[in-house]
């Protein structure tokens, strides 16, 4: 892989998974290696790997890890015991579409080379093969997508974001953050403000954290401060990922990002979303049909098992929330910029010819 | 005072300021109780009292205390001590404009007596009825606030709001809470949203906890969630106190609350400010003549003692900003509303005739 100053968020290091363990930043930098399929599906459960792309590239080498476990064994295993491990990992998290591609696209890789009559531990090279592709698609593709994006951002920009879409949401190199990063590059970035995003606090904890490694100056704010700073002038460009971006251009992203939006055209300030091609869910027509998940209200009333509101009093935590195209400046793939985006604009993206060896992400 | 589920922020027990600890809530009900001039100021800079009204009449209490001490004092003292705590009190925090009032109200009432040849002790008993008479004002006020406000509040109404504008913000009964209060009595009110409010969580742990004694249906959110509730339809009204109003009815408060006044314009959504008449500082014309407090970035950084954010990251933590007018739907003080607030109804409101007995808030 590139030499990077974030490691890699997902790797295959000598026959085992390697994650960062997400739950330990930023005071820790930590790696959870993963010798068995429960274990990568584990990882996945308990978030010690988040971020769409990410898990998908670890259900991707968690196929590949099956294939390696059943060539290796003297009895039982076999392409039965990898079909069962990939169904255990594609269920591990219902939301993320880019589960099952990881999966399904390692799987895929394997079960040609069983097909062709290939022994175990063929099958097992050619699906690790498929995985570290997959891998390595999805920072190329980031790459990709932050060089069209740095086009958007003016020299001596003052950027904000919200949430992670960062490396340590993919692969590596991240899609909102790669444009950040690319543009910082090319000398164009002045400095970031990093919504800290309650509730998790992704922004605090792990976009900060990625910022500080590539020496990107940098501020946290809490959510309600953006509009403000806003209003003060100090903002240029708001820049987020996308969890699913639906085929009218509708945006679903972190709870935060909505109201950013609101406030981003308030101000005349451009609001930009950052997403690779795999995020346009072309089967979703639009921002109605995206069902907003509602997860446990404690990562509302708890932060480290404390307890911060009254017993008895409820709290709501919906995930996500929906921007709608008409607010969204243009959306970024790693194919190039779809400004003002609509159906017909993002389907032209959509079609247009992927970049060579990209296939995969 | 009358009988309230919330007991009083600020009181005086035994020749002391009693505050209600608001750090320690929800958790735990507990009373600091200050005996010099020193505790009283340490209390409204550590954020023990906070709230406009409430550290108005905290330092109201302050100088009367100061009054007490310089009393007793055998040797030094008198009233240049008594006139130096008061400037200490008085710089305790920048933005509110209540208190340098409350500080001014007692401080003048103590200077009368001074100058009439009165001895020391009457000076103290003199500057005590004053801060008596100015907290009562403050309750006084606010149920007249309440009630006002209660008439633009819809049968039915799912009411947002942010921070603590509640008793624990004021003497007691509170400014938004108080219209909420009052309209929840008329069976207006369905639900409440309340906001947790970041950095210092006032929503999630003081106005939750208000409403949970004052049995107000209510749900504690992120502050990131607010517009995203609006654009789903879920809010009806939002409503909001103010730590200080313009003259010509811009205002500033918790940070947070110009995105929600941007959102709910956005969403054709009623937004009011409820703030007694003390609130308004005619001598500020505009809010760019607002400064408004960067607190530590620690309350950013740390929760709990525990570190959210990355070692060498900047945090900014600015505590207030500052709503135009403009967004304004009405402002409620303790003599009426104010519709599409601006100077020249703003000032017919401040010279409007005062309530019996009100003169003091």
């Amino acid at each position: 892989m590139v030499t990077d100053p974030v490691p890699q968020t997902v790797a295959w290091r000598a026959g085992r998974v390697r994650l960062i363990d997400q739950r330990a930043l930023p005071g820790r930098l930590a790696y959870v290696e993963c010798a068995t399929v429960a274990a990568v599906r584990r990882a996945i459960v308990d978030l010690t790997v988040r971020g769409a792309p990410a898990i998908g590239a670890t259900g991707a080498y968690g196929v590949a890890l099956a294939a390696r476990v059943a060539g290796a064994r003297r009895t039982g295993g076999g392409p039965g015991a990898v079909r069962a491990a990939a169904a255990r990992l594609r269920d591990a998290r219902p939301t993320a579409v880019n589960l099952a591609h990881g999966v399904d696209h390692v799987l895929a890789a394997y079960e040609r080379e069983v097909a062709a009559g290939a022994d175990a531990a063929a099958a097992a090279r050619a699906a690790l093969e498929a995985a570290e592709a997959y891998a390595d698609a999805d920072v190329r593709a980031n790459r990709a997508l932050g060089a069209h994006g740095a086009a958007l951002v003016s020299p001596g920009a003052r950027v904000l974001t919200h949430c992670n879409a960062g490396g340590l949401a993919c692969v590596g190199y991240g899609t909102a953050v790669g444009v950040i990063r690319a543009a910082h590059e090319q000398g164009r970035v002045a400095s970031v403000w990093v919504d800290e995003t309650r509730p998790v606090l992704q922004g605090a904890r792990l976009t900060a954290w990625e910022l500080g490694r590539c020496g990107i100056p940098h501020t946290v704010v809490v959510d309600g401060a953006a509009a403000g700073l806003m209003a003060r002038g100090l903002v240029d460009l708001v820049v987020v990922g996308a969890d699913r971006v639906a085929a009218n251009g509708d945006v679903a992203n972190k709870i935060g990002t909505y109201g950013l939006a609101v406030a981003a055209r308030y101000h005349g300030i451009p609001f930009v979303v950052a997403a690779p091609v795999a995020t346009l869910d072309r089967a979703t027509p639009d921002g109605n049909a995206i069902v907003v998940e509602e997860r446990d209200p404690r990562e509302v009333t708890h932060l480290a098992g404390r307890r911060l509101t009254p017993l008895g009093s409820a709290a709501a935590n919906p995930a996500f929330d929906v921007t709608p195209a008409a607010l969204i400046t243009a959306i970024v793939t790693e194919r190039g910029v779809v400004e003002r985006p609509d159906r017909r604009r993002l389907a032209r993206q959509v079609s247009a010819p992927a970049p060579a060896g990209n296939g995969a992400a």
